[in-house]
């Protein structure tokens, strides 16, 4: 059973903060592990990515050709899926894409009052790694949701890892590759595969940027690249919060709760609700649903030690609790959701009403389900088309508009001490 | 003298490869120290922050109170700066704003053709941190480039951290401060100011970003609690790539590369030029302006160790070359640099023409002169508006178009194995 707090407890804001500051994140010590594997891959390249692959996924080869999946693999996998779930994954990728291609920047540029030239030039990464959890984890949705952003950027090499642990692999994320468009797929995984992307070996070139969530090691390996080759989050077990009126069916709320609960034991589920009926008729429609949910072991302890029902006076009240949580997922099931959403100041994705159950973003929405966790959303946004592409600034003087702003550029060099700044404007300015 | 390398010597790829592979950063082993104070910091808070401002400062104080910068300190260091270097920096101040505003990303969302509304809703960060480095790399500049983006995302709060070693400040600093709009001010630094920034002390409220550049133990603080705070990139020395043509006043151009090599003894300045006769005369413009320079030692240095002159057949290769070297700066410095521009693939900032030298961009031109060193502009941008704030996804569907696509979500999510997932969307289709 979950917690249940009330605004009407003189202990509310010390339970609230309890909530907000439980640690839910095992943070397992593997960095010197880690470093030593990339060290090694750096090294030794494809011979530590075999050696690595041999011990830690049990699967031995001589060469990493392969482990490199080849067309005749994938085609065999697509042919694997069953028909309608194939479609399924077809209406999502375009979706998906339909969706991303509306996020794409364009380049531009202006003149300034003065005639001087700034703007913006957007270009794609050329080369960009997805990590793609083996085993339970592997999912084709996640595929989806991190490679077609790249492709819609433009990025032209899309290379995929993932790891086979004793050689098996999901036929259905190789038909999700295939569909969102990845260009080389590798049979790797861990910290060695993070380091054939970011530093290459003889078989892999390198890419320049390297994003997906992966496990403790994944991650940490991740985090040391990171500098060298750009990441994206470092992702943190998933939340729902939940802002529900009166006017909701119970049951419906608890299965939301539950959908993120599911996904791991150290997952967080919080209702906030201004209804203490509704926060009654919840809590037990959870505990119903528990008795008949498939993954109800791992929902079960999610729920038991990190769910929360809290009751509050007011929806705004509700909407200012939830930007302290910035929660991943924030769903508005409420009567007039677009009352509340300028409220909002933290939260990776919003579904609003009540036919948006956070579900339907995580397949089929169109918007992506790779969002910030633990807080994050409070600094940085989910994966988007941005990810892949960079901005270079562009700036143009003529010698006009350089003699009217230059003075003031070689007056500031001066002031830094860097003489060679202010000479090289000061040395255009004497003609 | 600066390496020479030509397209025409048989070893042209190894030496540009040798070029490239050139590690000029120091990377000092400071991670365990920083650590331990991060830790310290965030058990003892302020305690931790007086002890390590007095130990590593010089500068011992009772409370967190002496080293808040007061109103009347700035108001007196603004007093202090002569006029015509105030007028440059607000000059500068206004052309920074101006530039910026235009980057403001705008909330949106549309009906996709089943009626689903998708969107996206950008919202500030709500309170930064900026690291400005004391001592002779405390640049007003970079405090305006850090600070003024922030204030047009809307930022609310934004933390300036600056230490000042045996109680030295430089009033031109906090002129710029106070110009820029930053709302708190503390004379601390080191990893013990990123910790405080990141886990807030007694004294300090905790921010959500944290900006700016520092030393190797400030840039590993940066490192260390990423994730729970988002930081911008991790800097690296300065780096100009030049693309000249024969028409080309040679002075200039050896100023302009002068200009980056006076920052650091392991900045790198390069010219690509097709002209060699350019070639010879900027490699002898180069050792006479030595001769004259303030920072002769250091852009001395610089120049000797990690200069290039590269002659090239033609200007397009000369982009090819820069597009690998992913240059922070990147002048063309020719006839029609409009014609070279589309090749450009990797870069953080451009510079058109032979009127617009770098140093022009580095105060009064109006882009950000914070930019992606050490090829991390094959992946990342130069500070923005958009590093303040964030994207939240918006979704909404209704009963309709749920049941249009919602078939296909439970279909996936069953494919997954995640059974509270398909029910939360079949739940509500069976109506």
């Amino acid at each position: 059973m979950a917690v249940k707090i009330s605004s009407a407890s003189a202990s509310f804001d010390e339970e609230i903060d309890r909530l907000l500051m439980s640690k839910r994140e095992i943070s397992e010590d593997v960095d010197h592990i880690v470093r030593d594997i990339l060290k090694d891959v750096e090294d030794r390249g494809d011979e530590a990515v075999l050696a690595y692959t041999a011990k830690f996924d049990r699967l031995s080869v001589a060469s990493m050709d392969e482990l490199k999946v080849t067309e005749d693999e994938l085609n065999a996998a697509v042919a694997q899926v069953p028909t309608e779930t194939y479609d399924a994954l077809k209406l999502a990728c375009d979706r998906i894409r339909a969706h991303h291609e509306k996020q794409l920047p364009e380049s531009s540029s202006y003149m300034d009052p003065i005639g001087v030239e700034l703007g913006s030039i957007w270009t794609p990464v050329e080369a960009v790694g997805v990590y793609v959890p083996g085993g339970l984890a592997s999912y084709p949705s996640s595929v989806l949701m991190n490679v077609v952003p790249a492709t819609v950027a433009g990025v032209e090499r899309i290379v995929m890892v993932v790891p086979s642990p004793d050689g098996v692999l999901n036929p259905l994320v190789l038909a999700a590759a295939k569909l969102a468009g990845v260009t080389e797929i590798y049979r790797i995984g861990g910290a060695q595969a993070v380091g054939a992307l970011a530093y290459g070996t003889q078989s892999i070139a390198p890419v320049s940027k390297i994003v997906g969530p992966g496990n403790a090691f994944v991650s940490a390996a991740k985090r040391r690249v990171f500098g060298r080759v750009g990441i994206d989050m470092i992702a943190g077990p998933s939340e729902i919060l939940v802002v529900a009126d009166e006017g909701n069916n119970p049951d419906w709320v608890a299965v939301d709760l539950l959908s993120q609960a599911e996904h791991d034991p150290v997952a967080q589920s919080i209702l906030i609700t201004d209804s203490p009926t509704l926060a009654e008729e919840v809590a037990v429609a959870v505990e119903k649903q528990l008795e008949t949910l498939p993954r109800a072991d791992v929902a079960g302890e999610s729920w038991k030690n990190y769910g929360a029902i809290i009751t509050v006076d007011d929806l705004e009240a509700a909407m200012a609790l939830s930007n302290r949580f910035a929660p991943e997922h924030l769903e508005l099931a409420v009567e007039d959701p677009d009352a509340l959403l300028p409220l909002m100041r933290n939260a990776g994705a919003i579904f609003l009403g009540r036919y948006t159950p956070e579900a339907i973003g995580d397949y089929v929405g169109g918007s992506n389900h790779v969002l910030p966790t633990a807080r994050s959303a409070k600094f940085s946004s989910g994966l988007s088309v941005l990810e892949f592409v960079k901005r270079s600034s562009i700036l143009r003087c003529n010698p006009d508009n350089l003699a009217q702003i230059g003075p003031a550029a070689v007056k500031l060099a001066e002031a830094e001490g860097l003489g060679a700044h202010a000479k090289s404007v000061a040395i255009r300015l004497n003609r």
